[in-house]
């Protein structure tokens, strides 16, 4: 799956990642109105105005972008309404011809995860029917259970040929309470890079990984450090923008061939429109302001490599 | 909610809690063949057949147990239609008057956290109204994003009364790959724990915090330890029975009060029928073989403290 992201990123000339996050403050007013005039202020009402505000994003920007982050805790938030929009926002992406990271951070013991994988990667078995349920391209994975609630996930990913992004050194203020501590001089972050390359071995797909990292882009120092650690690894990258990270300390995540390395943002582009470089396009403008930021963001990224 | 916990656990006299986490294999024949019927051997079907075990299961024990955790992983896989029979299982567990732990493992940067936090455990403002959505009583929660992915989640058990159980040492058994090492003599295990002693004085709820923590049964030595730095905090202890823990393991994960831990048994309980001990109830006895394991289980429990 890495291959066929490579393959997306290189047509679009764009390492970038747009992260489908939706809170209903981002919701233009218009579109939670006529929403919620349809199906109440409940659940409902709240999941159809964020899949009417996906929608438009996604028909705005999907020629420009290689892949899409939804996260899955801002569709959590609705319930099951919201779980529903979640997997149709999936599903309207890949027919757009997107590739898709589910967000979603899972990880627990062996038997769990395996549920997991099935559920977000792979196809659970309903009597003697294979049954997808999520189906995402990738997601992102939580190793603080170690290798047994990994293996599960290395798995599908070469059963399926599907990809996770494995956190490492998360983009937060305070990652560095547990993840920056030092176990005989090496980070604690460090210690999962390593292991993310050793399990990264077993899922090769052409040049790189299936099995790839998660690197705050607020730390260009560790994402050099980190980036001889996991050369083969794609390194997704949040933290770009509304975070603080620029694209002059992104430079150091990608390798020499221009590769490794996704940058995804967020609410810089789904919530364009509520900046004041975007102003202009107004609340009605939504989607375009979201297609001028990953313009911009595309010219960012790309003027440093 | 940790005061309504110990409650529960007193009246029934009983700190054990069922881990409703269903896998196909474990739903009797009959009753997959019925929902296949329905609802075609599809999600749904899959969804149908875990919701009529379960409510099984539920009414032959609810008597008999204070609490109950849905492993939501085991409801993932099942897509939208699994996750809408976890939220109905929570509120027929409610109804029932029992305390639901939504065992999620969630944990994110702070936003993202925020909503995972509103989601399970709060409600989430539509508009002017505000509406909850899954709505369990405590959930488990993952630490490695540090302080800043944990404060929305104690925001919430402040202001609706709720509770979580945040990873300290996971029964699985590569759990110390991670969570073992050393920084500066002390186990980043026993680093967390520290965190979650702090973190839950704060959240006070009686003699105990709402804030409690997640420690394997299988590892008696470090239970006695933490018990020690956790003394206010409820210690959710999975691998009993099935994983390998024994009542005698149990025994320093309590306090002198015979309070401060609730153990919990999954397959021990729901899939008792398959056991050789159960072997008589037979499908058609799930239920009542499930409700035989839980007052065994007690029995097993209760004679150590």
């Amino acid at each position: 799956m890495v291959k066929r992201l490579i393959e997306e990123i290189k047509k679009k000339n764009a390492p970038v990642v747009a992260g489908l996050d939706p809170v209903l403050g981002y919701v233009p007013e218009y579109i939670q109105k006529k929403a919620f005039k349809e199906h109440g202020e409940t659940l409902e009402g709240a999941a159809e105005a964020v899949w009417q505000f996906n929608k438009g994003i996604i028909d705005a920007i999907y020629d420009l972008v290689p892949a899409v982050k939804p996260q899955i805790a801002m569709y959590e938030q609705f319930g099951v309404p919201g779980i529903a929009v979640f997997k149709k926002t999936i599903d309207y992406c890949k027919e757009k011809g997107l590739v898709v990271i589910g967000d979603v951070k899972r990880g627990d013991i062996g038997s769990t995860s395996a549920a997991y994988a099935t559920g977000h990667l792979g196809s659970v078995k309903v009597g003697s029917t294979e049954c997808p349920a999520f189906n995402e391209d990738f997601i992102t994975v939580n190793p603080y259970l170690g290798s047994d609630g990994i293996n599960p996930f290395l798995d599908i990913c070469n059963k399926e040929n599907k990809g996770i992004f494995i956190l490492v050194k998360t983009s937060n203020p305070s990652s560095g309470e547990f993840q920056d501590k030092e176990f005989e001089g090496v980070p604690l972050y460090e210690l999962v890079a390593r292991k993310v390359a050793e399990w990264g071995t077993g899922c090769m797909d052409g040049s790189y990984s299936n099995v790839g990292c998660v690197i705050g882009a607020t730390y260009p120092g560790m994402g050099k450090a980190l980036r001889k650690i996991l050369p083969h690894n794609y390194i997704l990258v949040p933290g770009y923008g509304a975070q603080g990270g620029t694209a002059k300390d992104l430079k150091p995540y990608f390798n020499e061939d221009g590769l490794g390395a996704i940058v995804n943002s967020s609410r810089g582009i789904i919530a364009a429109y509520k900046q004041e470089k975007y102003q202009k396009y107004g609340e009605q403008g939504f989607a375009e302001a979201s297609r001028q930021a990953v313009i911009d963001m595309v010219k960012d990224i790309n003027s440093i490599l």
